[in-house]
């Protein structure tokens, strides 16, 4: 049998501590030891998130500091505070899931610019492995610290991997993306008040996005190429899900088919499609679902690729690779069929 | 090692089939054969359902007949069909969870009157055990035949269970529920037109609902009583949730708190609150919510009930009975932390 | 042709507000000579609500204090804020409509009660008219001050106007009234963040609510009788609309259909239906409309009424009653046909 | 005193008609003197659009044809009835408005292609004119055919049009368009099913869409330019609303923001604005709001257009051109300011 992994959060009251607790709650290697939150400190975590009064988690308090010890910290704090923290973990030899995008970036200077704040650690920076396990497996089973991907990332990334893999793509691509409001998190804001939000739908942050330099750099690495990316996120009124379709140049028709089923055949959790995407097909798993094509009149490829942006866009996407870190079964406790209607 | 139960699904597209896979394809004691449908036999699973994609159920063929034998069959059919289909079943010596209403009332003349139809089977009706495992618990093991409780029925039980035991309801209650839009079925009507329903939320079936004289029923074989139920089903623009709110007269005052908590202290799916509660708190779940409280200047109680109508309102619910029946921990595969945001 | 009315509205930006403004914008007999807001004085309206943008009153700026004269104030403040305003204007010789409750109860102390403070002005208390059309047509066409009804008090007052009228109320009543969430207003709180609110629908202040009283007194003004309210307002995912559902005892069958029809006859706002009504067919109107049974099994007279909230039950409302106060035609500048789909 | 004009709508039940009809019914110059329908002949129209209750016209009836002589014909019918119906109504002298797309096309050979029948009449289509105001507003007053424009091409054209006058767009475009789901009308489908289309979004249509042609030819009228649209529809889960974002090369900053200032100046429909804009700002209005800018790093042209698809983007935008052809003032019965919230 398997060892028990003790694992403890950081941030336990947000969005993507939510989901991330609703998984690990059933995993059967893990032991959530210690639930961390400033906010909420010494209360229990049903009383602050009614959602888990069926469950024993309900009942456990949150605590200032980790009261006992633990293998893994799963870290769902602002990037600003990740920023501090995670150096501290490192130093006490502990392992890390960072889901902020404090550690995602390798070129420091690029945290001024797009984060506001300088980073302090641009040596941890180097060492962080990108938790894209479709294209960086094999680093992420050996990580110390893994930097969770964004979702808007993980969702275009995907959709282009086979792309860059056979150096298809250049110049620069577009990238429309649509997200449900969660992935703005559970701060309150003017523009997400219900009365609000309902039957609206906008682009925001058109001139710039955290997430563009996140997926220049990685398209960088995986690629070799500079490639620029416009990129315009838009809000739609609905809680979660994310459908991110970009757009390249492409003179001759290529078979995307093949070469997307070709290049995903072997992974758990990505599958390809005839048809476009659905985010409702995905809700609540870690299931990336894509679709390329080919647009002969306008010679323009496209690639529509939907995700669960709390899913495979965060929390689940960091037990898959908590998964791999500790040498478990890859789908473990990760879901591939939603909840429809 | 527990043995494996063979399960057959007969109409496995609706909802509360949906529903009841996305379930049983993680049940670890269950292997689903067959899965019926007549109207897509012969095409796979995740053709009609693409959200089965990510999992191996989604390559099953859809079949006009069971191919392969079973243990016991989860009737997802109209009450017509389920009619005709649970006697055949019953004397092939399989064991039923019937999903429709066609074996819930126990007074046959009641069906001409609610459901449009004679009830063929008056003696098979006699036998069934209706499957509220909070009330009926100890049948339920040893039925060949359970009646899967109607959503609004679930809800509003679960809410005056305690009352009716300690007898605390006289003479007519009101109900008045509002359930998600998924509890229609997925038929299309123009009513449920997303650009219909968006923003709109109103009563329905207020002069004859079915669940009417199914709660009646239950209600007078629990407590000996013949209490009248006023009941609003109203439908409001949310795909899942139920809450049903009870009013009944009560002169004095009586802790019904107390009295909850005593009662549901060992339900492994019944927890009692001191505040409204939310039906997001049990989406995907198969828990019931309760608050009751006591309106001294209308002396008037009150009880409010939470649950998931495709939930512990009908799938979760069935998966409940069969773990009852079967002899497996009555929990498993069940869920109590809901999918949120 | 008639004159133009000088209007003042204190408070611009909230809901209610904005549901006055467009109303008021194609009035043909009003001018909106100020704009006052005290969070975003100095502001011009299209900046701090865009939706103004293609209309000549956004270039407007709004203001501290009214920079002009004027011959009416409406008051969309807080409860607090309007208890003070209303002596002054008063007595500087304005008419004034107020939306908020600071007026609205005849007894100064069940302020203490529902509102937090003591009425420091019980005697302007006696001088406000309920304005509610359909019951104080009269009284309103004198009035210097109008406190505007609550949302839930409309719809609930219209549905038994023509039972209180005819004696055929006695005890208590039941209301279950569900509301879109902008009659919570503008202010942020966690509940009714898009991520939170999508999917949920639930009670609150089910235990005491500032509508009860408001209810009790106009039944006890309009019928002389004590009859007690119970009282369960529901908020549900949808941005406007109201459905209130008044249950009351009732040994025999009276044509209640015939009894609305009659009454509501000569009522340009009001429509008797023969099924339940959908507040979608209200929605940006001053219509209300009812739909009146009698379930004889549970021998229960049951009333449904909707109207939108900001509609009939706020703004719109308010421009009848200054309709009726100036002596303009009734329906001027009021919306009959809803914006559907 | 304007003649009042006899108006005959065809096609009276869809939403198109139910938008034309809520702002005909308050236009001072309007008489709706038939109301014809195919499948709700002789019933009243409030049996058939209950939110007509409260008018007038609520008690007209719908005919299978007209009764009354008239002026001009609205009609919202499927193209292939529209392409019918037009060559009759111009013989018999009737000014005609089609909201179909039977007449939007200049080349025959595209209706083959993209709408599945021969144009029969390919000489009426070269008289018809393109009803978008702002780019044909003379022709349109002078026109007895108005081939009222599709929802995305509005929006779209509108975005570009300064662009294709200055010459500025070389090339393909790629337009990214988000709708709520009335745009694909009242006609039930699965995937409109509310709960499917709750918490859903995605693109449809992507490998070939009507509105495509209707785009590259218009483009191709004012620029003289054959510029492919690659062109990505796509639904969202609100029931009215567009934003389109056009996105094309250009190498060189322009000040795009006083090139769009200029050219709309004195357009009483349409608005620059310095940010993204929101469809909920325009909702139930005739305006369409754009935001224009630059991204260098990318050397992308962007333009963000939001309307009302059911006001500007279709009945709204018929008025106007109503207006036009008979010499009302261009803005009369048309809205500028939403119904928010």
């Amino acid at each position: 049998m398997e060892q028990t992994l003790r694992v403890c959060v950081f941030g336990s009251t947000g969005y993507t501590a939510q989901e991330l607790l609703r998984v690990l709650q059933r995993h059967p290697h893990v032991n959530i030891v210690s639930l961390v939150s400033s906010s909420s400190a010494s209360r229990k975590l049903a009383e602050v998130l009614p959602q888990f009064c069926g469950s024993p988690l309900g009942d456990k308090t949150l605590e200032e500091e980790p009261s006992e010890d633990f293998d893994l910290a799963f870290l769902c704090l602002p990037h600003e505070a990740s920023l501090e923290e995670v150096p501290k973990l490192i130093q006490r030899g502990k392992k890390v899931i960072d889901l902020s995008g404090a550690y995602r970036l390798k070129s420091p200077n690029l945290y001024q610019e797009f984060y506001n704040f300088t980073h302090a650690h641009p040596e941890i920076l180097q060492k962080a492995v990108y938790g894209l396990p479709e294209a960086f497996r094999d680093e992420i089973k050996k990580a110390d610290l893994v930097a969770n991907p964004g979702c808007y990332p993980t969702a275009t990334l995907l959709a282009i991997l086979p792309l860059l893999k056979e150096g298809l793509i250049e110049g620069r691509i577009v990238v429309h993306a649509l997200s449900g409001v969660s992935g703005a998190g559970r701060k309150l804001r003017q523009h997400f008040h219900y009365p609000e939000m309902e039957g609206d739908f906008f682009p925001y942050s058109v001139e710039k996005h955290r997430h563009t330099p996140e997926m220049e750099e990685v398209i960088y690495e995986i690629s070799g190429k500079s490639i620029k990316v416009r990129f315009t996120p838009t809000v739609v009124p609905s809680v979660r899900g994310m459908v991110s379709t970009v757009y390249f140049d492409l003179k001759e028709d290529t078979d995307l088919q093949s070469l997307f089923e070709d290049f995903y055949r072997e992974e758990p959790f990505v599958k390809v499609l005839s048809a476009p995407p659905h985010p409702k097909w995905v809700l609540g798993t870690n299931m990336c679902l894509l679709y390329p094509f080919y647009d002969a009149k306008a010679e323009t490829g496209v690639v529509i690729s939907a995700i669960d942006n709390l899913g495979k866009g965060a929390s689940q996407q960091a037990v898959q690779n908590m998964n791999l870190m500790f040498g478990f079964e890859e789908t473990t406790a990760l879901e591939r069929v939603p909840l429809i209607p």
